[in-house]
């Protein structure tokens, strides 16, 4: 509790852009984020008033960064899951707690208990405990076919730690690297999908509308709020599917899940993320209620806030930086004729450093028709990476 | 600039709730607010990152204090004129500068410069310059009337200030005590309005919909957007006649203008203020731009942003902490029932001191029926105060 404003003090772990528009959710509520970063310059740490600097690998650091904190939440999963359960035990609150989050940090373990709930998923083998692991996909791929999907348990994000694999031979320099990997069916998908919903310790939850993703390289660059087309009755289920996760698991806080939708329809879980997601970007101005500031009250287990929509269609784009043929200290200029020219696209800079390909932003726009919101958002968007309203 | 963003900096002095809400706004921009606070527990220096303490009465700290900055901006009207004159002069890009500043420092300087642009303000005489003040009074009060308003002509905010006098006995002691004041008659007044609007150095401006304040004490207690009832010819009276004040005084950044509507359907000019205002709280989440950026987008010669609503009628209501009888400890429980029973109002806390009516925050309720959106804002609004919904 902060003693000046008798309020709580929620810590997170990590210092990248998800921290930094938690920050801002935090400041409605008359708090202050605290953040541990590893460098001065990381996103949240450029504005945030309460920053320490540090190594979320040493359990150490992390304690007497508990130390000023009611409740210790996570800005991404690579924090050692053996260090959160020691904060844990040693009576720290930490949202969410070990045991939800080596569903995220590990995909096998999570693979493991949606099969065992019976949520429906690519089918799928663990290589980590076939005695011949080349032998295994063999035999899987004689059941699902090449190309099939390598995954690493552990570690992976945007992309990276996952390999289509087209053959045997193509597997097998893989599986000699001794990385922990599952293997997965290559699923035919119609196209991705993401139910976000937030989970108090209490039990309460809340449900966004389903979104569509639109990845590229293995990257979320657009996401579609609602998903365009989507019936009924595999919205409903896709939040079914995501609340029964939440329960079933136990998290607290922000749980994406995202899902293909495959092209006879049925969805099937790819991922779990249990903070704040770029699926749900779109909800700092799209919703009543921003994942931000569902984040934060779900972690001090406040009653959850509403989800509505505040507008018919609402579109994020990604600002995904340029590859280096367009130089970070035109940013300014681009921002002022972006503003110029869409004044109503709201515009979101993490301050981070320009590299090929890095996330270094997004954009929202709303309105009612998707076809000219998209373009809208895409416009600005492409603009403020390259300088040109087309990519 | 900030060499490791490539966007540019502003300062804001002044360390308040209008500068922590700036500093949010600043973050989605890329930017970190700098803020110059007279003590670490400002609300704003509790949740920003640069924040120099220090007196904005000396010119030597203001001018440190900018060298960091692209440009400097005000979270209230104390910082001398001759210092804001003094900075401008040595080059630093003040907004509002100088000139236009001091009509809202000086309400006879504003009075006098709107009477010359035939703007309606109600009758007024400029006390300081009658040789017989308490004659020139008499007078005065012979044409319109008493009781009559009492202003001191720099430094009062929130009903400070002002005194409304009864007869020329009431108004002998204030006239004593040196204070320079103007004399003004009473309207006869349906309700005050609040025009809203931003301009930027380049000369674009921006209006949001005319608002309603609701004032209590010379305090304002509640906002509605926008101001029901009101004719279309004098909406547009209103938004015309803060454009022309904004260009005609070469405001840049927010201008404020407080409007009476008379009983007989005028309106007449009450106060001006050039930074975000309370009459515009509102707008965080009730336009698509809120008055925080649209300050950043204006004192940086950005293009402005959009100011349609996000939905029919939002009602703001301000927090004024409670007589005493609430102690701040328990302000986290009846922020926790608070969001039990009004899922979709939000709540803005600034993190400052409580003291018997002080503003320490404001809450924001959508909706699309003024009663009832009025009825969830105000009762929430006392519940954070007083732990009961009603007053």
């Amino acid at each position: 509790m902060d003693a000046r404003t008798g309020l709580p003090v929620v810590g997170m772990v990590g210092g990248g852009q998800l921290a930094r528009m938690t920050h801002q959710a935090a400041i409605a509520l008359g708090q202050s984020l605290h953040v541990l970063a590893e460098s001065p310059d990381d996103a949240a740490a450029l504005v945030a008033s309460e920053v320490t600097i540090g190594d979320y690998r040493d359990v150490t650091v992390l304690g007497s960064f508990a130390d000023g904190c009611d409740v210790l939440t996570w800005d991404h999963e690579h924090v050692p899951n053996e260090h959160v359960r020691t904060l844990d035990e040693a009576g720290i609150a930490v949202h969410p707690g070990p045991d939800a989050l080596r569903y995220a940090q590990d995909k096998i373990v999570m693979r493991r208990k949606l099969t065992e709930l019976g949520i429906a998923c690519p089918r799928w083998i663990d290589l980590t405990k076939a005695p011949d692991p080349a032998g295994a996909l063999d035999e899987f791929a004689r059941q699902v076919g090449w190309p099939l999907v390598l995954k690493a348990a552990r570690g992976g994000y945007d992309g990276r730690g996952v390999w289509v694999v087209a053959d045997a031979l193509s597997a097998a320099s893989l599986i000699a690297s001794g990385t922990p990997l599952l293997a997965e069916e290559m699923v035919a998908i119609s196209r991705e999908l993401a139910a976000d919903v937030a989970r108090s310790p209490y039990g309460q939850a809340a449900a966004w509308p389903v979104v569509e993703t639109v990845q590229r390289d293995g990257i979320c660059v657009e996401v579609f709020a609602p998903a365009p087309h989507l019936p009924d009755e595999l919205a409903d289920e896709a939040q079914q599917i995501a609340l029964r996760i939440a329960s079933e698991l136990d998290v607290t806080g922000l749980l994406a899940v995202e899902l293909f939708e495959t092209t006879d329809e049925r969805l099937l879980v790819n991922e779990l993320a249990m903070r704040p997601h770029n699926s749900a970007h779109w909800t700092i101005e799209g919703a009543r209620t921003s994942q931000f500031e569902q984040h934060l009250r779900a972690v001090l287990d406040y009653p959850l806030g509403t989800t509505t929509m505040t507008a018919p269609v609402v579109v994020m784009a990604n600002l995904l930086a340029a590859d280096g043929e367009v130089d970070p200290p035109g940013l300014d200029e681009r921002v002022h004729h972006c503003m110029a020219k869409w004044p109503d696209v709201k515009i979101h800079l993490y301050g981070k450093q320009f590299r090929p390909g890095r996330k270094v932003g997004h954009v929202t726009a709303l309105g009612a028709d998707l076809a000219e919101v998209r373009t809208r958002a895409l416009a600005a968007a492409n603009f403020l990476m390259n300088g040109t309203a087309t990519r």
